[in-house]
């Protein structure tokens, strides 16, 4: 009898006939004899609607409070789960994150899970019962109410499947698996029947929002076998492992793009040792993530730096530079909006080369004006017009083979 | 500095501005240097809102699961209140069931306080927080979330403030205090200053819905003072206490009525010592709660008994009577709804035999026809037809001198 660890997130069961749907499909899963536990989110909108209750009382709600109210949104899912199994002749018994003994740092709105005691939830599958966990949260030493930040419900189930040892992990959702690239953009795009941690952690962090960075890092870090599939549709779904079993003859295995990114470009910085440091503490210091990083030295040995932030960040990050104007000591601050990012993962990269000169080559002949690059082992991403992204993204889908039509001619050309 | 324990319901936090308010409360009681522990329940309508989830997915929902789902909405309250709590300044934190140390039976729905660890709540007074309790909820020993059943706010208030050795304990509710019969019925009824746990205990038990009766009998177990105010104006409200202090010349304290009453009589029943326990016993074990009960027997050795019972288990009653009819040996069974229950309370009436008697005078004058009775030594209750309740509570009013007018004339006889 294995044990297999299931998340369904905020749309799969959001309402009660999404609800009775997911108490249908564990029972499923226990009739085919296996020990079954499962990780829900809040139902659908009900996070936004508490964090507008919040925002009614005040513009700046303490993280403690915030938890202690976001974290009911997952509570009352597991309940409602529960009681639609037993509707249906399945015994189950619901767990909050604490008593799933799910411990997290002493930090509230993002904190990571730093130990699982295992035994109630063994306890309960030992007594042939349907186990489900409210995902997202955990308790800190102290006895608080944690919450694991966004994709904590994933997270959850990962630690878990992690902590039980189970056979794996199915994450279900409102697509079928990982695609290649996103398919309302691509319509080439086709669901791949594996990837590999890394290549999915690389997709993740590219924007590819299928599952969370945090989820497949720990699935990698504790090797639990990673299932994206529908929760809708009892298809396939993509296998998520250490090694892709298949496709290995692929060098480019998937592609990200997102919009709403903005380039800031700071010129005629003091050429010293620290400058960037103070640059990216300062906007770091106010929660800005900063992307694409260029720094280039002019002729009379200034320093002129770029970087992408996320166009919402754009208004925040040029007061931080105002305000410390004399203390960066630069000349002039430009930006430009309507960017995106577009990005191409495969672990095959590593040992091919050629592959950034393909990419470069490709936008080129699409006349696509590529304004910052970043490259990863396994990752290269380029910045260019929003309005290209998504010509860009076709295009080279296309060149890496990724197309539905070309990898039937790579499969012919190997087998 | 005085330990105080408050409580507010459901209406007291209905929306975001009334828990500013609470807020603002809370925050006028510390600055008068008390430390302050709040006990709330769910806003407003918010727990029909999930007994309506659950009853989508089940007509029967499992009582563990239902209490997993509705101890949700307290702890979003006390989140909210202390959120509006800092938004002015005040330094506060708030503490589900669980984490208040509220330890309860391991039943469902209507489980008893068994204990209190008030380690937590005593720990953040000493730092000089707000605490904020959600009421109505515990957990079990075995580490289950359990709910205190009707009026559990109430009680969690109570129970705190009696292991805190509180000075008081107030119950902030949508009336400004216990009055001597429902105002909205009775024009004469006026406020009480005082009056004894053991009367309130009555005027709970008898359908004054102001203080739930398990709370009242915390309160006189462990010596509480309790204070019924409102949580609207801060005018004085009514305390609950051993002895009450004022107006010990009246015999009669209060009356209470209420509707929905239905008559049942069983009529010929065989004489046999264990007849009137095989009948209850049958109606108990459907949860059906019998109140006024009559026992009669006929000349010719008979048994007749007639009980009464909420009108809304009628059917259910009957149903059972008509199952049992074999086993039970009776004639018949006549039943007759329409009807109500009026009662006076007051502990002056042990040494005052002629309450009874005053009181079937004035509903004889009135020509109120009286279909039970029952007495306790601080109380006596007679069913009436549900057409005379009001003029039968107003002459009854009058008659044991609660009215306004009257009151002012026993005062100056006893000054």
């Amino acid at each position: 009898m294995a044990t297999v660890v299931q998340k369904f997130g905020g749309t799969s069961v959001g309402d009660t006939t999404k609800i009775k749907r997911v108490a249908e499909r564990i029972k499923r899963r226990m009739e085919a004899g296996d020990q079954v536990v499962t990780v829900v989110s809040a139902m659908g909108k009900s996070t936004d609607k508490l964090v507008d209750l919040a925002n009614d009382i005040t513009e700046d709600p303490d993280p403690r409070e915030m938890d202690m109210l976001l974290t009911t949104g997952e509570q009352v899912t597991i309940s409602l789960v529960v009681m639609a199994l037993k509707e249906i002749g399945v015994e189950a018994v619901s767990l909050t994150g604490w008593q799933a003994g799910i411990q997290t740092e002493c930090t509230h709105g993002d904190a990571r899970i730093t130990d699982i005691d295992k035994s109630a939830v063994q306890d309960y599958l030992d007594e042939g019962k349907a186990v489900l966990v409210a995902g997202f949260q955990g308790i800190s030493d102290e006895g608080n109410i944690t919450t694991l930040g966004r994709g904590g419900s994933d997270t959850t189930a990962v630690a878990l499947a992690a902590a039980l040892g189970a056979e794996s992990c199915s994450i279900f959702t409102d697509v079928t698996g990982v695609f290649t690239a996103d398919p309302r953009y691509v319509e080439q795009a086709r669901q791949m029947p594996s990837i590999s941690y890394d290549e999915m952690l690389e997709l993740a962090n590219l924007g590819a929002g299928v599952l969370h960075p945090r989820a497949v890092e720990f699935a990698k870090n504790y090797n639990v076998p990673l299932i994206v599939a529908s929760s809708m549709e009892e298809v396939e779904g993509t296998l998520v492992e250490e090694e892709a079993s298949m496709e290995k003859n692929l060098v480019v295995r998937g592609l990200a793009f997102e919009k709403d990114v903005t380039k800031i470009a700071i010129e005629r910085l003091p050429n010293q040792y620290d400058t960037m440091s103070m640059i990216f503490k300062l906007l770091a210091a106010d929660g800005i993530n900063v992307d694409l990083i260029i720094q280039q030295t002019t002729s009379d040995h200034a320093l002129n730096v770029s970087f992408s932030v996320d166009t919402d960040k754009l208004d925040r990050a040029l007061e931080i530079l105002e305000e410390n104007k004399a203390e960066l000591c630069y000349s002039t601050v430009r930006h430009q909006s309507m960017l995106s990012k577009v990005s191409i993962v495969g672990s095959g990269m590593i040992s091919n080369p050629g592959v950034a000169a393909d990419m470069f080559e490709t936008l080129a002949k699409e006349e696509i004006e590529v304004m910052m690059v970043s490259t990863s082992e396994i990752a290269v991403s380029a910045v260019v017009p929003e309005m290209d992204m998504v010509r860009a993204a076709n295009a080279l889908h296309s060149t890496f083979k990724l197309d539905a039509e070309e990898l039937e001619k790579v499969e012919a050309l190997t087998s």
